[in-house]
């Protein structure tokens, strides 16, 4: 997608380096970080240099071939299973991080080239299929649509395209005029900063909205559609994503309005049997105590935004039970968020 | 209430002047903030110096009587209704404002002294009411209870003791072991900022909670109950507060929790059938696009936190549906949020 008018995706390879997008850094600045080491992007993975379901699975891919290319090069094998560990201990919940080392771990088992090729295939194949998801959700966006997101699954938290966003994408490029109102996503503010930062990339009209404002906006009638992104969908349905998104999925219900849920079927987790199997990760409080942002000079700082006595809390995620969702956008069509749609779908793939 | 273990109101005369403590340098600084003029305490309303529907009410109130002191020794009595419209024109919602300077406005008529008098009379009834507001809250309240708040509805928000947080505290001190989920109340952050300070001020255990996890800890039946403030309340029990407070109406309701409103009666307004004529304040995008907090030298400072190509929207109320109101705890009792109940207990006031 369009960085001031030039193409980029957000996590690739080049030599044994993985690369990415800073998205620390976004909005305010746009650079380019190299993770030489698997250690590297396990760092990049854990601050969060690289977020987003996608975008993790994908780094997550490329670090477990950066595995396989280190313990080639120390003739120790002994590296790959130990490797692998710390890249599985980076972030509990997206369910695409595991989905891809074990798909790459599988694949090195030939070679560490091959473990490298799978990892491409598969940072490839997201890209195709969040084309598709956009492909399959712009079917459910009318002209002129008021579409709500949260936090941010456009293509900064993917390869390319995202989920969420993808449909806003496709059927912005066909002309529907859609206007989209992205929630701020305290604590750290995804909305504001990358979804914000994406739709303006592209030209698609939007609003910046704090969180606390969304009923308000469905109360008065501005919103016609709820659609976000998912970090890990259990087989019942029920939804894991950024935290608050339980909160517009019980307001969507409360004023009749379709809640949807775009995901590749690498987020789905087939061994959940529902929500409550999901681990919900537990950030640092200084991501609620302080506030990233520019000061009046340009340069990124830290301040404190709350009472310094006080303590609190930063759950990452919440779970949506499925009977809250309209329904799932995947790459193979729209399908029911339950048990007998899910299993049908997976089979599949 | 206590700051630092010394006891405080939140707003005052003395002499001429009206003294406040700066609620903008909260909870990092605490400075008493001096207006000689109306000018200079209509400017500290507007800039939220002060801020909470009981002390800008407070605030108002003294304001007239500095109107009548200022048109008495400039021996201009057109200076009178031009002082009241400038009161009148600094913040819209809270109906506490209208209130005050209505009535200081008709004691003005016999002398400026009787406008001082009346003016002060009204942050005394303001400290009464909000104190028997706690008496009968506090009959909400079981032991161990685990309390939602949103905003700043302590003493803060009035002249001493709060609404929503005065049956917390009464509770407290009467060792009931309550506990307090603060939500952060972006964009003003006035949950982690003030009540967190509040709270800490007075013992009273606590955690800041991002305005999104409020669903999350709802469904994991931490929340027992739901307290809040208002800014206005219709005939009909609609209630006007602080963005944010539809969203937790709806979700307590999902969850079948109880939600309470804490307001004294100067918080009515039988003028307004319905929610709908409440006037909702549109404040200054700029409050979304920056936050305050301090460096890490300690010194205040403002950082851009939004992406800076994207606009945004602050309003700063939302309205509740009386439908959605448990009970309002009022300083002559709990009544219910309906036409009949609201209008019985104003004809005793």
């Amino acid at each position: 997608m369009l960085v001031n008018d030039k193409s980029y995706q957000t996590v690739w390879m080049e030599g044994n380096s993985v690369m990415m997008i800073n998205q620390n850094l976004l909005p305010f600045d746009f650079v380019i970080h190299e993770c030489k080491t698997h250690w590297d992007t396990c760092m990049a993975i854990t601050d969060m240099t690289v977020r987003g379901a996608g975008a993790i699975g994908a780094a997550a891919g490329f670090a477990m071939a950066q595995v396989y290319l280190e313990a080639q090069e120390a003739e120790n094998p002994s590296l790959i299973l130990e490797g692998r560990h710390d890249i599985e201990a980076t972030r509990p919940t997206a369910r695409n991080l595991f989905y891809a080392v074990e798909k790459v771990y599988e694949a090195g088992k030939l070679s560490a080239v091959n473990a490298r090729t799978e990892a491409q295939r598969l940072a490839l194949r997201d890209t195709e299929d969040t084309r598709n998801i956009g492909q399959f959700g712009n079917s459910l966006i009318k002209k002129g649509a008021n579409i709500l997101t949260h936090c941010n699954a456009g293509w900064l938290a993917f390869v390319d395209y995202g989920t969420a966003l993808s449909p806003v994408y496709t059927a912005h490029h066909a002309g529907k005029q859609v206007f989209v109102y992205v929630g701020e996503t305290r604590p750290r503010g995804q909305g504001a900063r990358l979804t914000a930062w994406e739709l303006h990339n592209e030209g698609v009209p939007h609003l910046i909205v704090p969180d606390n404002a969304v009923a308000s906006l469905m109360a008065q009638k501005k919103i016609d559609l709820v659609i976000v992104g998912a970090d890990r969908i259990a087989a019942n349905g029920d939804t894991a994503n950024k935290i608050g998104t339980l909160d517009r999925a019980i307001l969507a219900n409360h004023f009749g309005l379709p809640f949807y849920v775009a995901a590749p079927l690498s987020t789905f987790d087939a061994a959940c049997t529902s929500g409550k199997q999901i681990p919900i990760e537990e950030r640092s409080k200084d991501e609620v105590f302080f506030q990233n942002g520019i000061d009046s000079n340009g340069n990124q700082i830290k301040v404190r935004v709350s009472s310094p006595g006080s303590d609190a809390i930063n759950p990452a995620f919440d779970i949506t039970p499925a009977g809250l969702i309209t329904g799932i956008i995947t790459e193979k069509g729209i399908i029911g968020a339950d048990k007998k749609s899910i299993a049908a779908v997976l089979k599949q793939n």
